[in-house]
């Protein structure tokens, strides 16, 4: 597998950024971010993410509601009015090294959602020093949503999937 | 990019096996080995992979020089006859996820190098219960040989490549 | 608080040693372990030290059941005969730092239960290259049992005290 | 060593508190911070007081550097007019858990110097969710400045000294 077949995250789509902290500890022996750490700087990103997406659908359900005059039994009729939890596994991931970070300089990671299916989200990452600028990493993700019962796939609640359209 | 693309290690050529220790902290709120973590245990499935390379290497270039009866200059004439270090930068990495770890029983990590090019290693991984076993992940990463004082790719050098050949 | 006074432990009364493997990126930029890191390995050797705990446990349990001829019932009235789970948090911890570990080479985490009061299991621990040998690090740490439905102290069940003494 | 005795962090002398973001890794199986984390959390505390104790002396002497009217070499004569690199090592590290910290939410980490004698500065910590607010964790570490080509302790410069007398 080529480095340029990793993946190909698409920076220029991305409007979803949020600042991560480089930990002095994120540095190896080589003083470089070490390269398991952009995936945790993807799953930062990711669980800004997925908090966003939970936080306009419940703003969108209110309104929903609201608009519905008189009427707050809409709002909890609505799949998922109160956000729940998404519950999901990570299936596939993948990061092409740009360039080191070498210090403590906060950075940018951006997120975007590049694909759904059925019961899956297919993320693209950036990791910038300011959003779209100096590029150090891309990423994918593959998550999967499962009931949290059995661990087992199961078809993403119709609330994300709209909230997700809604963010793309 | 669908899970089934993301890698295609074979775990079944996959020779070179260590063990790694689960440590508890580890383990996510979701109690597994979070998907960050496996990129760890690639990189310490690469670093007993190389250092077993440049044993293998410092063993046969011993042999050699013990075979040319009366010379130990042969040894040194040899390149990287005292298997010097083999600077590179990680371009790129993948995972794939099959099934968690939820515990902290010990794993073994198969590395391979599956192709070799002028300046790059490409590597495959498996994250197993035991050698070919019951499997947690599969990876790949694919390293940079680079000229430690400017950072700049340069080719790989030949002590490295018949080492890399003779454990393929 | 002075070096000296964070803590006292005596590595020549500890019994109970563990490898830990060394992972490359728990080098900090320095080519050292980072200082919290010392942590996880204490950690490590108390999560060993607790499985033996239960182990021992249960093969005493096992004996004391199986010479109370035909008695299988003695075994499962005895308090904690299936070794349950012993629930707690970690109140305090401290280590010094006698010298950098500054490379990959497995290392031995030593343990012992120090002192034991109603609800408090205190212990100390000492990170060295062999049982005994090269002091890289010595610690403390103050665990309390809780409750896990309330997450409040509680009385140490009376077969961990047992276990323990029985280990010191 | 009694919880009560591991440290003394007295949170009210705190003046200086930074932000440090909780990640999804940080949280360990039981949902909480891990512990060793916690001296992450104080490892960037310290590292922004750091940066700012020589961002302050760099201040102080250009100020002083400009008041000596036509003089760039004063700046240059004073110690540590650039505000050079204070290397030191961890010698120790206490942390006293207060509560767990059981999700996302930011904290913010306090540092303050504590004594400073020939080689050593001694320093407090808290974290907590708000600066002197809730209090999840006390911490007390002591470094040892260090001559970087040898590894051995020696006296703190003169700027350094300057430097924590003023952020006191």
């Amino acid at each position: 597998m080529s480095r340029e077949k990793v993946n190909s995250a698409d920076v220029a789509l991305i409007r979803f950024w949020v600042p991560v902290e480089v930990r002095y500890s994120d540095l190896d022996a080589q003083g470089h971010v070490n390269n398991a750490t952009f995936f945790t700087y993807f799953e930062q990103g990711r669980v800004a993410f997925f908090a966003e997406l939970r936080a306009r659908h419940s703003e969108h359900s209110e309104h929903t509601a609201i608009s519905e005059e008189g009427s707050t039994s809409a709002q909890s009729a609505l799949p998922g009015a109160d956000a729940p939890d998404l519950p999901f596994v990570v299936a596939s991931a993948s990061c092409a090294y740009r360039r080191p970070i070498a210090g403590l300089a906060p950075v940018m990671v951006g997120v975007r959602c590049s694909r759904i299916t059925h019961a899956t989200i297919e993320m693209e990452y950036a990791v910038c020093a300011t959003p779209g600028g100096l590029l150090y990493a891309t990423g994918t993700t593959s998550t999967v949503s499962i009931d949290p019962a059995t661990g087992r796939p199961r078809a993403l609640p119709a609330w994300a999937r709209l909230a997700l359209e809604r963010m793309s």
